[in-house]
């Protein structure tokens, strides 16, 4: 059986890949005026009084809420809210697994950003945070920034930073295994959209000096009237190196550059373009399913690390490695998640390797290691005590 | 320790009355690649070609939210979304433990009953049916009807519905069990409010007159443009009898009427009124926590049958024995829940006692009897497979 059928299969099976149970029996009169009413009038007082003890007496500091409408599907596109359903309890699954977290599939059936921003400001009470996904951009760019300054808990666009955050952490490493400095390095991204954008500016907030391609071709000052505000920002902001690229050509950019992060096309990278990057250059190529050059072209060609999407490589960049970990660090802190907490959790994750175990190959860590999130967890909930 | 304590002490502990947890372990790549990315497309995929599918392939179909603004909760009030949580968590409990459902317990921060509807509308792709709880009236009727016109899937007000559906069973046993004819007899409401309006439609539908008093006195033809637009409607429908009643008083009522139904306001039935009523009249003194009526005052004063929301007498009126059933039978079929629905089920759950088991003091089945969910799911099945 392939993995169509399997899957098929599988999904047919159990209807839901997550399961909402009482924990406790209630069998007899006592039990239900515990819970139930009249007994559950007290921890509403309580609350109704002071706001803050929800946290104490429900489960809203262990519950988020993960809240697509279905528009940017893995690589569908845009199919729909209940078509997206099986990523999100998917999702959960991994919340359940990997941090122990309540995490409710919510997909919404919105006419514009504005509905979704609105559904998630009227949500908020019920739960300790909100995860956005698989929402297209540049919409989730703007939702999710209105998010973070109307709501008091956490919003994270795990399509934005979570792939930003594993390769952050990549680049962390890279630096203390090979011991380049990655104030010296230069950075060729290719895709400017949700992802590449957190990329860079997660980038260059390590010091890495950045240039860019995408759709127009080489990011240059020239072209500023074309962009969207996406890129716009990240050319106000001086995120990107724009000056005097008016005449380059995307191949061009790869000579004595050091690092290629691709988030955007198959096969647009060849050989004789790693061949003119600086010696051990370090590829990521993370277009799915396809990269934007294969892996073992890559290494052949002089690729000192190759970070992939695809589980048949070492050193995969999956943003399981970074959201179980860091919403369990928040929640337990009610710390919100900025561009701090997301250098945080990069170093977090890159630390979970130590010095004698990093390698070549073990640059991150595997997305199935169930030691990485509570690790996580524990540096947030240790800077959270150190601030305080 | 007192119920309080015990109650604050329980919350504490529990910080959550449910958990969501996944139904299988991710410990491989396997796995990993069949439950998330890249296997979950094949599901996503299936279902954007076909929206049905959605019921096959998650968890959709046994899925309900539990929403509410947190206006009216229990007793207390407009104690606001945050503090009324734990009563959500409370019914998600009771939907787990009674029927298996899966229920999302939502608390909303809406500016009007336009957004709560929108939230709702929003959220319909989600979830299999809408609970609507602890809205304040008459807003909860506004809502629940267009709600109701809106979504395919569907759509309940406990709070007006679930007492209407137990008492109506009540109704239903008492005509088996004592042979007066309900289409013979009168009943006394007091109150016209969210509970009462649903109570007065099925009772009618039951065949039974019905003469009505609440905040503004006897619910007369005369007083018609003081009344809100649910009683307004009520006395369009001709569900309550209005004529020739101008010069009544409450304890008016009471003559030669058969039946009382309360949900109204503590100690406002006396004695005296109970005795100008026909012979063994049927009580329901429901208002919470102090009835219109002490029990036993009642029954010393003639009352045949007696039926409270209190747990500590026979014949308790608690909506668990409605909503976890009903939901389960219209999940499984699909079907809406209109007034022939809600009959179905007051008839459904009256037919759980056997003629055998029919008593004075087991009218209606006990709360804790996990029989009646099954029961009630199953006829409404049934009808289903009739119909079609």
């Amino acid at each position: 059986m392939d993995l169509r059928e399997k899957s098929l299969q599988v999904h047919g099976e159990l209807k839901g890949k997550i399961e909402i149970k009482s924990k406790r029996e209630v069998n007899t009169k006592e039990e239900l005026s515990l819970y139930y009413s009249p007994g559950v009038a007290e921890p509403c007082k309580e609350i109704a009084n002071d706001e803050l003890l929800v946290s104490n007496y429900t489960m809203r500091q262990n519950t988020v809420a993960i809240v697509s409408d279905g528009t940017a599907v893995l690589g569908l596109g845009n199919i729909g809210p209940k078509a997206a359903l099986p990523v999100m309890e998917g999702k959960s699954m991994l919340f359940s697994e990997f941090a122990d977290i309540y995490a409710y599939p919510l997909v919404v059936d919105a006419n514009n950003s504005d509905e979704i921003i609105r559904f998630c400001q009227m949500l908020a009470p019920s739960v300790g945070g909100i995860l956005l996904e698989d929402i297209k951009a540049p919409e989730c760019v703007y939702i999710e920034s209105i998010l973070k300054d109307t709501l008091e808990i956490p919003v994270f666009h795990d399509d934005q930073h979570g792939t930003a955050i594993v390769t952050s952490a990549a680049l962390i490493n890279l630096e203390r295994y090979t011991k380049k400095k990655l104030a010296d390095l230069t950075l060729v991204l290719s895709g400017t959209g949700a992802a590449g954008s957190s990329i860079a500016r997660m980038a260059k907030n390590l010091g890495i000096t950045i240039i860019a391609n995408n759709i127009d071709g080489v990011v240059t000052r020239e072209k500023y009237e074309k962009y969207d505000d996406v890129v716009k920002a990240l050319i106000d902001d001086e995120i990107l190196s724009v000056d005097n690229m008016e005449n380059l050509e995307f191949a061009d950019l790869f000579k004595n550059a050091d690092i290629f992060v691709g988030v955007s096309a198959p096969n647009i990278v060849t050989a004789d373009m790693i061949k003119t990057m600086n010696k051990d250059p370090w590829i990521f190529a993370m277009a799915n399913p396809v990269p934007e050059i294969d892996p073992q072209i890559a290494l052949e060609a002089g690729a000192f690390f190759m970070g992939t999407g695809r589980s048949d490589y070492p050193n995969q960049v999956n943003n399981v490695l970074a959201f179980p970990g860091m919403f369990k660090g928040v929640l337990e802190t009610g710390l919100k998640i900025d561009e701090k907490m997301k250098i945080t959790v990069a170093k977090a994750l890159a630390s979970y390797i130590t010095d004698e175990d990093l390698d070549q190959d073990y640059i991150l860590p595997n997305t199935l290691d169930k030691g990485v999130a509570p690790h996580i967890a524990k540096t947030i909930i240790g800077m959270n005590y150190e601030e305080n």
